[in-house]
């Protein structure tokens, strides 16, 4: 056993995604055994973003400034709003490059098992800016999961009854299909199939 | 991308043993979104253990006091001194409660790949240490590895080179065996051929 204030930083460090308590000790012995290189850099970066962090207003992103960078910048295409789960999604997606509109961040997905009702989701804030007629596609960038694509069969029926005559809203989701460097025989028959019914020319 | 001041969390944290780049993702997210939950509980947790913890003189056991609780416990046996590589071993031993003497961190175990040498490690201070007439016993509780045994048998020599004829230092290592709950098939060879050897009467 170590001292109670190693314990605590032991505890602390073992409730992080990731560490169990095992490498939450050999984390703890790491940063005592670094004051000045490993440990005092953590505790600053953590004052920084407890002091600076929060979330954006318009898409739930995290950052520094309110609007987020990512709502305001004015090189980004407004017509195209990216639906996710949560901000690591966001950042996943912003890391492919391959987007260059605005995000919408849920903070979850609907889970009958996890209480996590439509009302504990920012759908309204969503649907507020789906209606604006510069909006022309929601993409759902959901997880391919039960709870994924309830969520996602959920905002397509919202998005849909908020359209009008003059404003349509088109809906769209990711793709499935073979990962990329992926072998066919590690594949589950789901993706598969799908695969291969979405199959393109070449 | 995150924002600078997230990155450099997710920088921070994927450092430790245990977090990858990934999982220090997931751990910054998570730590951002329970800035009162987890965020301020790490960060005073960090900060009480860069003001208060440090290295014990003696035995080189991280705690809030110098010398040690356990250096210090008039409880404990001064014949016995147990040598660890580093202070998660002595934790581990201390969990079992299976001894009460003394411990010694070397901070390492020699290795002429990553060049430590017996000068990188407390020899000197061991050595002052086992020359005490009250220890009768050095433990050298080392990794069953090349540098660990490759450490205990210099670490042998040395301890044998100062002994006295009023003054013997008996110096052991930990047993070799199944471990327990172990299954027999996915112990290696040269475990079970040890436990063989090594077989006691029932």
């Amino acid at each position: 056993m170590a001292g109670a204030e190693i314990e605590r930083l032991i505890q602390m460090l073992s409730r992080l995604p990731g560490l169990g308590p095992r490498s939450a000790r050999r984390a703890a012995l790491y940063l005592i055994k670094r004051q000045e290189g490993a440990l005092a850099p953590l505790a600053d970066a953590l004052a920084v973003v407890a002091d600076k962090v929060k979330p954006c207003h318009i898409c739930g992103n995290y950052d520094t400034v309110d609007p987020c960078p990512i709502c305001t910048d004015p090189q980004r295409d407004d017509s195209v709003i990216c639906v996710v789960e949560d901000v690591d999604d966001l950042w996943a997606l912003e890391r492919t490059k391959a987007f260059r509109g605005r995000y919408h961040v849920l903070g979850g997905v609907l889970s009958a098992l996890d209480g996590v009702g439509p009302e504990d989701l920012l759908i309204p804030r969503l649907l507020d800016r789906a209606v604006d007629p510069a909006v022309q596609e929601v993409i759902l960038a959901l997880p391919a999961t039960v709870e994924g694509q309830t969520t996602a069969h959920y905002l397509t029926d919202r998005l849909k009854a908020a359209e009008t005559p003059d404003h349509q809203i088109r809906v769209s989701g990711l793709a499935h299909g073979v990962p990329v460097g992926g072998e066919l025989d590690y594949l589950d028959d789901g993706t598969l199939s799908q695969a291969l019914r979405a199959r393109r020319p070449v």
